[in-house]
């Protein structure tokens, strides 16, 4: 076997419904003597040569639902014109309204498949809002992605050039880097040169859904100054990012002036990029945030293309000594009542979470948002659970979004180990996506997902029988897990044999323990019926 | 400054306790006008000329309470007679005997001091057994250090050859790898070539207690056929280790004979080398455990020279399926009744734990320990928290690890990237150690530990004033965070920079949030009363 298993296709009743996954076939039997697949999740999409786009893998299903209508607009980096489409007069695109109508979508086909479920159960979620199905009618070569918390727990990637750092090519290999890794979806949040080349060039690329923060390049509209922004600047960067095909954006409405105020006497005051900017905005002018005035408007937009809003959490603490403090707290209440205002406009919505929280109060957060948000499905930023080690913050932060996820968290933001320090490279990116592969994964565990479930069974299985190679084939890194095995074993053989490195023959517990059962076996059978008898008395007779 | 800020002693009220500190010192003033410092914990020891012992610090504390007699040994290296001391007949040199005797050792009045107590806790926790300090008579060369739920939370670093790969210098270097990056005690787990060279090599150049798995010696002793191991074989091993200096030993006394049936069903079987040994020879001769049936042996041998007994959890479970299982929680109940035993001889006792655990299940491996072992400290591996990303265990583990010692887990046994698949190296030491200081002090956070907050306050507070210089030095790791920042901005300016190359100049939100904490204030001195009161209303209409 290779070092990453084959490209496999679940087909549903509809032949165009064909979810990708990576189809392991393990050296054991099931009873019928035929060889044991497992199938991994996979979100890579479809190779492609260098330059080329995805094909308009969900197109045919948007037109089929005649509630679009087409139009153009000219391609930032082709200079062609390239269709867009937008609700038609009277008609409302979204997932959630057509799961509030009881009509099951080809999206929720897709994702019910990928995730194991029935089509029902993503129905139901959806059309009650404790899920979200970002796909916006002009990024047809996504694959639908559900994101809610019954469902497996997603990873978010982001990537996005700065002033000192800026260059297409790389975004692009970050998203490819990132979708190789298991990134659920992407968020470009470019704030340097070519922010619409970038995101053009992502989103024809992506097969996985896109956000953005539509305020970064808003500011740039205005010439860089946060003063000088205002709706009219904002709504137009909005419309042409929804139109451009960015399937969810993240808005700071839930930041209003009165609550500044509370954040002076903090550690690390605003950290939030977007946050800090509406603040200044709205002290500049002495005024409400005009994000959270014209909300209603925002859903409106939101609503044409199919947009998922995310209500970003302006107020987020910086540092641990910040978290769950009353301008977090005030900002959160703030965006339940926005979650009230989208559903009314059958506007998709998650809510954005922290940030630096210790381990004691994260569960608070996931509460506080599930009573004050309605269940709307939270996505968090790790959080980190101590502020000391910048440079590893994928740790300090997958240690969070592991215990957060399993409280609940939808969707986890990853962290990279250049966070706080520089904007992540390529290899950043992978170090980020991994650690949060395991925290997604270490939470569906701990929720008892059958899939998540399945595959650590399959691995431990694979480790208790030496079968090597499906042990690599089922890890999360093939080739990292067989590189370190080779580094001191590099024969052949050494993928048979009964120990590694780390014991050697002798001292190979696994090794002990088979060879224990094998020889145990026949005195076991006459045994053990004491055996288990006295143990038992012993263990049960202070157990609880 | 430096990288590493410069070493400073801590002198307690007897001048010979002193204990070592790297004192930072940050770029802000205390009310005085006095530069304000930070000491940060530091288990490095003295820096000494490759192949020369440490100093023997603590042999003069001990000479002076005249409980121990001095023999002689050949060293295992030099060939030359050594001191061996071993208690007078009648007396317990064991710190567990003095602090019930309300007796403070100088070992006692030093870890008050690193840990920033007064002397009477460490008396108390140690008298009623829920700390324990691992310090052999025969290892004067060892730091005091205590491990107790009450204190930081401690890292041990396991190391050691296999028959695979063996040089004692390789694993000198891995000793000194793991006490740079912060270890609070090793683990010398060797089954190799030279097990007692390579131990009496470690021992003179470790400036924390060493542990050992005195089995693995034992099985070499009688030619590696765990069938041929005997009562006599284990104990003259086990003296041999104490007269040499083992502080702590991991005794395999639990795992009870009635107990292997319970393991038949598992997924992975035994996975604890010294449990499937003990189980091997448990079966082999269908006899009861010899280290259960000579405990108190044991005991008398390990009072002699204060050796810490560490009871093994030889059953834990090595799969999550097999987490928290009843041949798991058999083992753990048999522990306890060890612990008391233990007590009775005045020796100083721990108690081994997970190994692979899903988050959700967690918590009541400590809630068991705790009840059923009557508090004694809980020294756990991990726990892993998935089983599916060999190569990356250091991550799986330290989320399991943050977990359990936020609920009171006194010492964490780290693992490294190469789990299940190698022997690790000494960049594998590294790797695991980070992960686990990352683990251990997030716990330390979540448990509200002065020393741990006052760490994560002060570098907030400097990333937030961009003293970059200050966040390099307070960090975990101020080489790797130094040059993560200078791989985009390496010009010495770049230092005194309000942003870095995440988000370029114009798009960094502590730089905003600065300038508007500063443009705000006198705005916010008319306005706050009133923004305050409209905030707190909005907040507090709803806020439980």
């Amino acid at each position: 076997m290779g070092t990453v298993a084959p490209k496999f296709y679940l087909v549903g009743d509809d032949p165009s419904i064909r979810v990708p996954v990576r189809r392991v076939e393990v050296g054991e039997m099931n009873s019928d003597g035929e060889p044991i697949t497992i199938d991994l999740y996979d979100t890579s999409g479809e190779s492609m040569e260098s330059g080329s786009s995805l094909p308009a893998l969900r197109a045919q299903w948007i037109d089929d639902r005649h509630d679009t209508s087409m139009g153009f607009r000219t391609s930032a980096i082709t200079g062609r014109d390239i269709v867009v489409r937008r609700a038609v007069e009277g008609s409302l695109p979204t997932q959630h309204s057509y799961a509030k109508r009881g009509l099951a979508t080809p999206e929720m086909h897709f994702v019910a498949l990928r995730e194991g479920v029935p089509v029902q159960v993503v129905l139901d979620e959806l059309a009650n809002g404790r899920a979200v199905l970002p796909a916006n009618v002009n990024h047809p070569e996504s694959e639908p992605m559900i994101i809610g918390s019954r469902f497996l727990v997603k990873v978010n990637a982001n990537i996005g050039n700065s002033s000192v750092s800026a260059d297409i090519d790389t975004e692009v290999d970050k998203l490819l880097t990132a979708v190789m890794y298991g990134a659920d979806t992407v968020m470009d949040l470019s704030t340097g040169r070519d922010i619409v080349k970038t995101r053009e060039a992502i989103l024809r690329r992506s097969p996985v859904p896109i956000g953005t923060v539509p305020i970064y390049e808003a500011l740039q509209r205005v010439g860089g100054n946060p003063r000088e922004l205002n709706w009219e600047a904002f709504r137009d960067t909005m419309v042409a990012q929804a139109e451009s095909g960015v399937d969810y954006m993240t808005i700071h409405a839930g930041l209003r002036i009165a609550h500044i105020p509370l954040t002076v006497s903090r550690v690390t005051g605003i950290v939030s990029r977007g946050g800090s900017i509406m603040a200044t905005w709205c002290l500049a002018h002495h005024r409400e945030n005009f994000l959270y005035e014209n909300f209603l408007e925002i859903c409106e937009i939101a609503a044409r293309f199919d947009v998922t809003l995310s209500l970003g959490d302006g107020l987020r603490p910086g540092s641990i000594a910040d978290a769950n403090d009353e301008a977090q707290f005030a900002e959160l209440f703030t965006l339940g009542e926005l979650v009230g205002i989208a559903r009314t406009q059958d506007v998709q919505v998650m809510v954005e979470g922290p940030g630096h929280v210790p381990i004691n109060l994260i569960a608070e957060n996931v509460e506080k948002e599930r009573d004050w948000c309605d269940d709307a499905p939270f996505y968090t930023l790790g959080p980190l659970a101590t502020d000391f080690a910048p440079g590893y913050d994928h740790i300090t932060s997958a240690i969070g979004a592991a215990i957060i996820a399993s409280h609940g968290t939808a969707m986890l933001c990853y962290v990279t180990p250049k966070e706080h320090l520089g904007l992540p490279d390529a290899a950043d990116v992978k170090a980020g996506m991994t650690a949060y592969k395991i925290a997604a994964h270490a939470a569906d565990i701990a929720k008892g997902h059958p899939a998540a479930l399945e595959r650590d069974l399959a691995l431990s299985r694979a480790r208790f029988d030496f079968r090597w190679e499906d042990q690599f084939n089922l890890a999360l890194d093939p080739a990292v897990a067989r590189s370190y095995h080779d580094e001191a074993l590099p024969a052949p053989a050494a993928k048979r044999a009964h120990f590694c490195s780390m014991c050697g023959p002798k001292f190979c517990s696994m090794a002990l323990s088979r060879e224990l059962r094998e020889e145990a076996e026949i005195s076991m059978r006459v045994k053990s019926s004491e055996f288990i008898q006295s143990g038992a008395e012993i263990y049960l007779a202070k157990g609880d």
